[in-house]
């Protein structure tokens, strides 16, 4: 069954087209037994990304049957739950089921809970039933199964945080462990989508990090969670704006920084059009960091040269060594943060 | 006629969807007489940008009336010529026929020959003939009209120069800026995509750059783009190897580079599904610079998190200040690289 080594980034899995990583894929081979260097995964629970259950949701009008009828279907036809229209997953938990002989466990033990921390658009998935979808945070419990390849990093679940919670921060702990490097002492940052669970993330480290000094400004269309991030108190300013109207946002930014903009704005939205928003907001010279899986390359790239605006703009990227530990700690550092994510994850 | 202004971003002009600017509208409104901000142009030529004239070749099999009916069609449904497909769009020159009275016109003159600086995807656009289609670089001779609004850059064009020539380079010009700022004395560079205009004129930028103690690398599928790097001498290593294989790339630069990989990774090829090998050339620590229009954002996001690899990744900005001073200049300094400007592109 182990004699077989696969490829550390999982090639062996792609069924087509040929040739390419497992992301990119359009359909893995989630069937074949265990590789040698691989690890198997009973599921327990995936965290669908923000971005995908938000369009799954719409798509089924709100029904809880067609959703995961949807997101059964999507997990058949691609061996992996890659959401086609929005391009992105989530992660999931489980138990290790079996390692195989040449996987790299560092200490991992069958038994041990652990938190996949690449995207479920690259993970081979066998879904067995649904036993529950959470419409509210997009958590579902399944029964199932999963390979870990190689190169993938993953974490061992904490035992003083419930898992639904670990699930939920550490799905997003690219953003803050990001902010944390990107943000100086004294900047003025804009985290735009600031209530959801990357932007509140993104606060507290831009609150931690640009200091008294500096100037934290969120901007967040639901009022109901304006009211929470001002709860909070993670950021200078708060205020409800819909991300997707470039010319209120500036608006907006430019009289709570009297005309500067933002050195930094992060950008957590998890819906499509809020490119030109990011961009509008930050300064000759600043930096636009897009978290959002939302964002769409053309409509950045193109929309800077077309206002004539020099910023930097960059991919959120979702590894960065060290993340899955800043994250977790970062709730424990600040307890009323704590508190949301079991207020709105706790299963 | 001139006394309504419009707004500096073009927002006047968007039809639909309301609310967004020009860059990500579905239709822009082409037709209604120029306001006191803009300027209007006689347009001459179109460059299509290169993954988009890939894509109409492509879906019209190479057959230039079915090009030529596809662009008119696209211009006519959505007053831009931008394709719904890739989301890009080109530039264009032309002759300026009407100066607004409030349009920022820095001495510009009516029957002064222009280029563009922002994309053909948010500019305003009236076609009444295709005149020619040069079905090898994109550049599509018309007879139309555009506005410029007051927050576009732009070019007068040069004397020296033919302006087929310049409007090829121009198009680029944001990817040598980009590029003169991002490398440093001594980097390791690799550049996918090497042989097209954008890919020359930021390997010239980088081997200027790293200098003689860095190393320049230069990856491109075509064997005979690769002979005329080797002519050019502005590459250390020049190798034929598809991009769209990120395991080929990735042994490939290993080889190269002692195992070390690129301290940056300029892609510039204008056929999807590269952003993986991009992210796999890059070392640890290292940056890759996404110019091509063809990259998808979550596959960029998603797939360097899945690799695990601790990568910064940016999206090319078309607008730098100076961009289009440098880019001439480089074409004017380097008289071998300006021969194959003429070569390809000289009307």
């Amino acid at each position: 069954m182990q004699q077989r080594k696969g490829d550390p980034f999982g090639t062996h899995r792609v069924i087509e087209p040929e040739g390419v990583l497992p992301q990119p894929a359009l359909r893995l081979d989630s069937v074949s037994p265990l590789y040698a260097n691989e690890c198997l995964i009973d599921v327990e629970r995936l965290n669908i990304d923000s971005a995908s259950f938000v369009q799954i949701k719409e798509a089924c009008e709100h029904d809880v049957d067609r959703v995961k009828e949807m997101i059964i279907k999507i997990i058949t036809d691609r061996g992996k739950m890659h959401n086609p229209v929005t391009g992105s997953g989530g992660m999931l938990i489980g138990r290790v089921s079996q390692i195989g002989i040449e996987f790299p466990a560092n200490g991992l033990q069958v038994g041990d809970q652990v938190a996949t921390l690449v995207s479920l658009t690259l993970t081979p998935l066998l879904v067995e039933e649904i036993q529950h979808v959470n419409m509210n945070n997009g958590q579902i419990s399944i029964k199932g199964k999963a390979m870990l390849f190689a190169s993938c990093p993953f974490a061992i679940l904490p035992d003083d945080l419930p898992e639904s919670v670990s699930l939920a921060a550490l799905d997003v702990c690219g953003a803050p462990a990001q902010v944390a490097r990107l943000v100086k002492p004294d900047d003025t940052v804009v985290v735009l989508g600031a209530g959801g669970k990357s932007g509140l993330l993104s606060l507290a480290v831009a609150w931690q990090v640009a200091g008294e000094q500096g100037k934290v400004i969120a901007i967040e269309s639901n009022p109901a969670a304006c009211e929470v991030i001002r709860e909070l108190g993670i950021a200078h300013e708060v205020q409800s704006v819909n991300a997707k109207q470039p010319l209120a946002v500036k608006g907006m930014v430019e009289v709570l920084t009297a005309g500067e903009l933002a050195d930094i704005t992060v950008n957590c939205v998890n819906v499509p059009d809020t490119e030109l928003s990011s961009i509008l907001a930050t300064r000759d010279g600043g930096t636009v960091y897009y978290f959002s899986t939302a964002v769409k390359f053309t409509a950045a790239a193109l929309g800077a040269e077309g206002a004539g605006k020099d910023v930097q703009m960059m991919i959120g990227n979702g590894y960065t060594p060290g993340h899955a530990e800043l994250t977790l700690q970062l709730l424990r550092d600040q307890p009323a943060l704590k508190d949301i994510f079991y207020q709105r994850y706790q299963a």
